[in-house]
């Protein structure tokens, strides 16, 4: 099989941004690829795009035409829409159409506006990708929700709220140098421990924040990228999606992702690696206690083993398994429907070495995990040097 | 190329559904497709989902975990979002996936809760799928866009109240005996002409109305429909996806679409047959101008020629073209994510000779097209009986 090649990343910077229109900012991500990659825009056969809230920040749906038309593309276009995975499921049916033959170039990318309706419409609007018969009405937020993952979590296997803390303090770290991140402030343990309380026990700094931003990829074919003579050394390896009940109470266990072993299995299985084969990941740490669900799901640890590595010092970008060296959710920001794709973003330009700490990043083989809800939806991406 | 097989189809009544959500409607039409099949529902890989106002409707985003668990299956689901498209985009990536071996049987479905927030609201939710910056704060609605389409066709081609009146009449004609469809009530010409006008020159009986509905698909690959002794006797050959700019000012021509003569045009190439070849269709009539718009872009009329057919006897089912027998859009009714699925279970019973006037109906080759917006996507999908 022929495996789609990254030949083109773009970003928008992480942030707050009042003056610009979803519209906008994916133009900016999406231009940004295009130029990156070399590849004639006129070669672009269709777009496939994540967008989370839209109807309820910007009044707009059906927005992959709008997006298209944002990039100059008059190409068909899909939104996909998966909560906080929304362009991590759009990265899998770009990577399923370019490696079947049914097209040779594609643009990937997702965008979401967020605080131009301010923090508790926005905390609303994320509402919305739980269940809201049983969970919202009840009063759930996600805070609440990650809350009583994070409990359950440390009475089955123990933990601290300094365990989770370090995780913060790690992804902070990572983003000083990343000049698209949103949070780039140094911070301490004592720095998280002391922050107000959103849902105990997490507390603010435990959670990513709000952000406005856009991202993409373009994909190529391999013959297209070798043809072309692109500098496209990357390619995407192996795709999974795994699923759960919306609900956490519907939930066998709260404090694992069933939904991520699953795709993180198909993901492997279709990359032909197996879990200690990966050097280094994004994964989807919207709260703090997500990122060891997230690592424990994606057999990086035994389950009740990974919350202790951020505090060991092994997921720092010179430990031995460097996880999130954007800065993750956390400190980059959470443009929600953006996140998935400016995940492959990351790690390609990691992979390729031009990406900060990608000195002291060793190794070729990568994997980007974005979660969606309570993790009820998950994608899992390999990336590797491939040429 | 192995073409997925249609297994099982399964819709609600659509209608007014005050006391069901939308995880009821779904749940019906999915479990009565998975009945159809007979399937084994442990063998259902995925489920491609379409909806489009859930987050305005219901206050709920997320909805492919969501309905997956609502039949219950535990299998990764993906939400498309094409505004009135949506689940003919859900059915393309089934298709593609099914197709190219990723699967061999998935459900692929679309439900729509639209008359729980009443009609203005229903009305505003429907806006979003144009563009909201530049058509909605003008106090564009659906209704006045396609109007200002309809306009744009009388001074291009002739035609008249009387010809769109037609469509209506022949639609609600092909409703009577459909036992799912909203409006089973036979009108004349005079009643159209004789509606309340809501966007001159379209009146009210030119407009489909606001429904609640669901619909679903079991596709099985080849192998196993004939590995299983599957009564599954019809195709889908072709598939082909089509965008235009969102908002009409962008667009050359007000009275042409060219997002579905891009979708038929790949949709026929992959089924490798010509416009000539088909049968039958059921097309994305949401006002009676639609149904003219799409018989021309997908090469069944010349420009100018579609808006006499239903005048002049050809569409009806006893016509030499059928077009919408099952009522259509704008009688059968028209729960926006459910649409796309729906067209092509009617069609498939028609193939069957199991679905109203399907004695009256000649044919193996049928075509479903579904179009978001003022056909900014369109989707065309090629049936066949291929057993």
């Amino acid at each position: 099989m022929s495996h789609p090649r990254v030949a083109g990343v773009g970003l928008t910077h992480f942030g707050e941004h009042p003056e610009r229109t979803g519209r906008d900012l994916f133009a900016d991500a999406g231009l940004a690829a295009l130029d990156d990659s070399g590849v004639d825009p006129d070669d672009v056969e269709s777009l496939f795009y994540g967008n989370f809230m839209g109807e309820l920040a910007e009044h707009q749906g059906h927005q992959g035409p709008l997006m298209a038309e944002a990039v100059g593309l008059d190409v068909p276009a899909t939104r996909f829409e998966a909560a906080c995975a929304s362009s991590g499921a759009a990265i899998r049916e770009a990577v399923k159409t370019v490696r079947n033959g049914e097209a040779d170039v594609v643009l990937v990318g997702g965008a979401e506006r967020m605080t131009n309706i301010g923090t508790p419409a926005a905390t609303d609007a994320l509402s919305i990708a739980a269940d809201d018969l049983y969970e919202i009405r009840s009063g759930m937020t996600f805070p609440g929700a990650y809350a009583l993952m994070a409990r359950s979590y440390f009475r089955e296997y123990g933990g601290s709220r300094e365990d989770l803390a370090a995780i913060a303090v790690k992804n902070h770290e990572h983003a000083l140098e990343n000049e698209y991140a949103q949070l780039r402030t140094e911070i301490t343990v004592e720095d998280v421990l002391d922050a107000p309380t959103i849902a105990a026990p997490l507390g603010l700094y435990d959670s990513c924040p709000i952000t406005d931003g856009a991202s993409a990829l373009v994909l190529t074919s391999e013959d297209y990228a070798e043809n072309h003579g692109l500098d496209a050394s990357v390619g995407i390896t192996g795709t999974g999606q795994g699923g759960d009940n919306l609900a956490l109470h519907d939930r066998e266990y709260l404090a694992r992702s069933p939904a991520t072993a699953e795709a993180a299995e198909e993901a492997y299985d279709d990359a032909g690696i197996g879990p200690d084969d990966v050097d280094v990941l994004e994964v989807h740490d919207c709260f703090t206690i997500a990122e060891v669900l997230a690592l424990e799901a994606l057999g990086m640890y035994e389950y009740g083993e990974a919350i202790a590595a951020a505090r060991n010092g092994e997921t720092y970008c010179t430990g031995k398994l460097p996880v999130n060296v954007s800065g993750g959710l956390k400190a980059k920001g959470h443009p929600v429907g953006a996140t998935g794709v400016a995940q492959v973003v990351a790690l390609t330009e990691l992979l390729e070495g031009r990406f900060p700490h990608a000195d002291e990043v060793d190794g070729e083989t990568a994997v980007a995990h974005n979660a969606g809800g309570t993790v009820a939806s998950a994608t899992v991406h390999v990336l590797e040097v491939v040429a």
